[in-house]
């Protein structure tokens, strides 16, 4: 038995998001077909996490388990001339047989990036959240410090949230400008579903005088979705990394 | 009589390129029709030249006359609310109303990205022209010297060229790498249909062992658009920049 992991990425505008559905094109239901070709058998993959529809991936990790001796490299070009436009293996590697791409992750990053300027960016605008009022990037810096460490994140999950326990630890997150484009990065040891689109679309409200920086602790003790600011769009955010204690 | 500049960018995956046609989208059709909505008449704009199909631009220049008094900021956002997606208007500029943004341009500046990478960026790949095999940059770069000046360009010429004079010179032209990304960028005071295009396939063929960078000048001297190498694809070329003696 080997256990097979994967280094992929994609383009979120081609899927409806990571996880298989049964009627529409998603990462997982792409890559499980293209597997099915080439080992001619059906292969269930675990991803290190659901990324939603629109949200693009850098490096996404996923695992799976197979019988067959296949060379690493035949593997990763036989798979990415089956897979279609918008998604590619970048990496293929043999690891040890109790390697999870989900349950043996230690932290994520993810990325966020929004182009500020009174036009839209017409070449870019499949990877940035357009904000066409100037937003006040000292502010949002100050509101991003009230996320750092472990909170419980209740109130930045989607509405449906149904994991265990909604505490979450957050090691790092930074405001990076370059011109009109600002950039956040953000590293946790895991991240609720819309987590990073709710903290974005929040501070975006700071960032716009809408909330103060000091809003952000309120919103947190407040453990309801309905005070945070809005979701950010999908086409923003990215899937930077996913770390191991082994394999990076 | 007032004489209108405007600096435009656009993404070439949208457009079958700049110049108006009878049946498809062009990034001249989609702004002559805006501008007659707001402006009721029609309108001709002058491009600072044509780029074709699936050519971007970061920013071409466009002008036109008109004899109403609209404030600018009004025709900006204006033109960008009508505007369908892939193009946008950045800046709205009087000038001087013997201004031509084709006649009047001194020099032009194209880059052309490539992803120099076995497997291929799903994220990007309508910005590069993707090559998998190992380039050899320093012998790009040596080829590269060899256009440098004036010359007959004819040999990289669309083989329909129709353009009196073959005769460009080119300025500057360098390779940058960043990882996987050569940029070349290349600065004339013109370029024939498809040179730019032809010039990077031409330098790829030598990045590939297949053409001695000494080449170049043979094939200068040939004349002839059949020794070059191929025109390489028009997603990874951009309209950077055009310079005026004023109004830049």
């Amino acid at each position: 038995m080997r256990n097979i992991k994967l280094k992929i990425s994609y383009h979120g505008k081609y899927f409806y998001g990571w996880q298989k559905q049964p009627t529409v094109k998603t990462v997982q239901g792409e890559l499980e077909k293209a597997l099915k070709k080439i080992l001619k058998i059906d292969i269930h993959t675990d991803g290190s996490g659901r990324t939603d529809a629109g949200v693009h991936a850098i490096e996404q990790v996923v695992n799976f388990k197979i019988d067959k001796e296949i060379p690493n490299s035949a593997f990763l070009h036989g798979l990415n001339s089956i897979l279609p436009k918008g998604v590619r293996v970048q990496e293929v590697e043999d690891v040890d047989l109790d390697f999870h791409s989900r349950k043996s992750s230690i932290k994520k990053t993810y990325k966020y990036q929004i182009y500020n300027s009174w036009v839209s960016s017409p070449l870019y605008d499949d990877f940035y959240h357009w904000v066409k009022y100037p937003l006040d990037l000292e502010k949002m810096k100050e509101a991003t410090k009230f996320i750092l460490g472990k909170h419980d994140f209740i109130s930045f999950a989607a509405a449906k949230n149904s994991t265990k326990t909604t505490i979450r630890s957050i090691y790092n997150a930074k405001w990076e400008q370059n011109d009109k484009i600002l950039t956040f990065t953000i590293t946790g040891d895991g991240f609720l579903m819309k987590m990073v689109r709710n903290i974005v679309g929040t501070i975006i409200e700071v960032g716009l005088n809408r909330y103060e920086p000091d809003m952000i602790p309120i919103i947190l003790n407040k453990k309801n979705r309905k005070y945070a600011g809005k979701t950010a769009p999908a086409s923003g955010l990215f899937l930077k990394k996913v770390y191991y204690e082994k394999y990076n």
